[in-house]
């Protein structure tokens, strides 16, 4: 649970953080009525920190002034957010609440896919020129700072054509003798990004460098915006939430599970787990095979679900680490024989474990009650040695199917655990069976 | 693939990205020689931008003389993290490192968790007092910039106590009237964390209210630092991480999947694999008390695969949506009911999709080539009825158990994918045998 923020609350008895706990069960129209109660420091904040559909939803239940008021309060990237938000038919009207600079502003930033780098990037941004002194460029940056910025926490510094020479934190102006120019003080070695990379990669560059802002650049070289660190912080956490129900064997919501529509959220279920079962049919296909052994040694049938699903852990925790480990970054698809071969060692040495604990249980449940006949020592020997075949090849397929995945240009968190299981489900029927053929021929089969 | 940032090289011919890209897979030694052939500048982010504990194997390679320069430049936070990185046979010498009163403040922090906010938090942070002007608290700040400060982006507003009065953002202070008091100009209504706030529920903060720092207060209000959101966008992705490979059915690795030892890892990946291997052989119990009614018709053997497979992938898309929920504060415990409920729904109605796939699938085989025998019908309509039993089952378990584990105080993340698989598995043998054995009796048994 989480602790409550310290703020006060307004006179009104109603805070900001009251209304954001109950926001998700409220009807519009009381969502509406809870922000007119707020005080207005902290309806201002409050709205900042609505989600952009919720911002939409919330200015359609406004009456016309005061969604003007609250749209133009937006940055540039936060209305275009909002804007890409709400149903298309809306968007020209949103627009227009926009003073004619911003709406250009705004226009443009819809050109850009929601997660690449120009999607995030604000338009906004201190600019300074290289000659300037730091005295000068501190009251300069004053001035600027009673505009609407998103941040003047660094500057960058343009040459005529707007390309970008070199960046200069706000600390280090404000550290640096006053008599000396932007361009003694500023850095040239700095990181940016291109419009269209990918937001995930441009999340990385943040946690690596500690910035609080990257500035964005075209081919050319020239500025076009930057993209602030509070943004990046909500894409890594959506990014973890898609990988994370892409791996629980679905398609992404895109919504908040307590907000999306049943049917809808059926639809993206109902998908995977359809593609699921009609792979998971060929195990119906496989076992028709054996038909005959089973019918000879009802025995082997017994263990057919604790393979199976051995099979199906050992591979969901492959495919597991190997997807987190590429999301990270860690791990490139030029890795894929390193890895695939520690999976392996891996492989045999869970297999190796699960088989002993498998083969005792059977020698104790046999001393205990004679449950498995005569042949109980050939039984055990048939599932210890399928479990480390089993668990090998879990093993090896939960770990080579990301790498597959993403040569074929398809999302490696698609290689989800229940997919892999269906996928050594059929396998491991078949390893099973055939080890059985193998040491049971003669006595039970 | 990430696009390389726009980074100058250095003379030498080694950029800080080409360091970073080969890092992981070069020997300590190669580490050290690539280090010190970057450029000063670049040498600088670089440090700064290792995980603790790189940072820690970098230093022990380096000189002691070096060792001290670059213990030195890191923030007392950043200090704090990476002895907590090092052996404990190595703290002593690494705080020795330090100046005396730095040593003073990582070793306050030390006393932290490292996932609570006072173990993120930064103990340096800018201050100012209620009642200088505006003017007054701007020069003031530039002179802390000097020294080093982590933050100058937000001044805090102290009394003479160290209470937390108000916050400032430089901003505001920037585009106030020079001539106003600090006072007049501080927002009173703030977001404030204390010592022992989780770190998850802190980065939930930092992504509703887009702020760049927060301040942390003790139960007396006394301020005690700030926690940066740059030290947020690590925390988000390292939590991600650890449910993610909870989730996929181990405890979580605590380190890079491509740096941790092999025999370390098959520990943390053994240890649930056998839990879920014991659990999963009840299956074995259960098959046991089946074994007349297999032996009378081995057709039922068939589909044991599909059926429990079935019950799990439902399960894992479940309890994979409400742990995330739940992880980003949509579902809160006492929402366990609307949840449950809603997926009880759900079940029913993947359920139908599934069993009607079934059933469909085995008149069709029936029709190709009479595999199932006169009774087809009635094995059409027991697989098909057992799939919405198992569903449903496997839905409504998958959805409960989260909310159970978390109100035993345990982490609603355990409830892996294979753990409800498992779970699932048993109690759709037994929905599945139930099932045919009031279907089939007086036919096939």
């Amino acid at each position: 649970m989480m602790s409550a923020p310290g703020e006060t609350s307004t006179r009104e008895g109603l805070s900001a953080a009251e209304l954001r706990d109950a926001w998700l069960f409220l009807s519009a129209a009381d969502r509406a009525r809870g922000f007119e109660m707020l005080a207005h420091g902290e309806a201002d904040a409050f709205f900042e920190s609505l989600p952009p559909e919720a911002q939409a939803d919330l200015l359609r239940t406004l009456a016309p002034d005061e969604r003007r008021i609250w749209m133009r309060m937006l940055a540039p990237d936060d209305a275009a957010d909002l804007i890409q938000q709400a149903p298309a038919g809306e968007h020209e009207s949103l627009l227009a609440l926009l003073d004619e600079p911003t709406r250009k502003e705004v226009n443009g930033l819809l050109a850009f896919a929601e997660d690449q780098a120009g999607g995030l990037m604000n338009p906004r941004y201190a600019r300074l020129r290289p000659d300037v002194t730091v005295d000068e460029a501190i009251s300069y940056l004053r001035r600027q700072a009673r505009e609407h910025l998103e941040t003047i926490y660094y500057a960058y510094v343009l040459d005529e054509q707007r390309r970008l020479l070199g960046v200069v934190s706000f600390r280090e102006l404000f550290a640096a003798q006053p008599d000396k120019t932007v361009r003694d003080v500023m850095r040239t070695s700095f990181v940016s990004v291109t419009e269209d990379m990918d937001q995930e990669a441009v999340s990385r560059l943040f946690e690596q460098y500690h910035l609080l802002a990257i500035p964005v650049v075209n081919a050319q070289g020239e500025m076009q915006g930057i993209v602030t660190v509070d943004d990046i912080v909500h894409v890594v956490r959506r990014e973890a939430t898609e990988d994370i129900q892409k791996l629980g064997g679905m398609e992404a919501l895109d919504e908040p599970y307590v907000k999306i529509a049943f049917t809808q959220m059926i639809r993206k279920r109902a998908g995977w787990l359809s593609a699921l079962f009609l792979g998971e049919m060929l195990t119906a296909t496989a076992m028709g095979y054996f038909e005959t052994e089973i019918a000879r040694a009802v025995v082997l049938a017994l263990f057919v679900p604790l393979i199976i699903s051995s099979g199906g852990n050992s591979g969901s925790q492959a495919t597991t680490l190997v997807i987190r480990a590429m999301a990270l970054g860690e791990v490139r698809l030029r890795d894929w024989f390193r890895v695939v071969r520690r999976e392996i060692a891996a492989g045999l040495a869970l297999g190796s474990i699960l088989g002993s604990i498998g083969f005792c249980r059977i020698m104790l449940w046999q001393a205990i009650g004679n449950v498995y006949g005569e042949h109980y020592l050939l039984v055990a020997l048939t599932v210890g040695g399928s479990l480390i075949g089993v668990v090998t090849f879990g093993t090896f397929a939960g770990s080579l199917l990301p790498f597959v995945l993403r040569r074929l240009g398809l999302d490696p968190a698609s290689a989800s655990a229940p997919f892999v299981a269906t996928l050594v489900d059929v396998t491991g029927l078949v390893i099973y069976f055939t080890v059985a053929s193998v040491i049971l021929r003669g006595t039970l089969l």
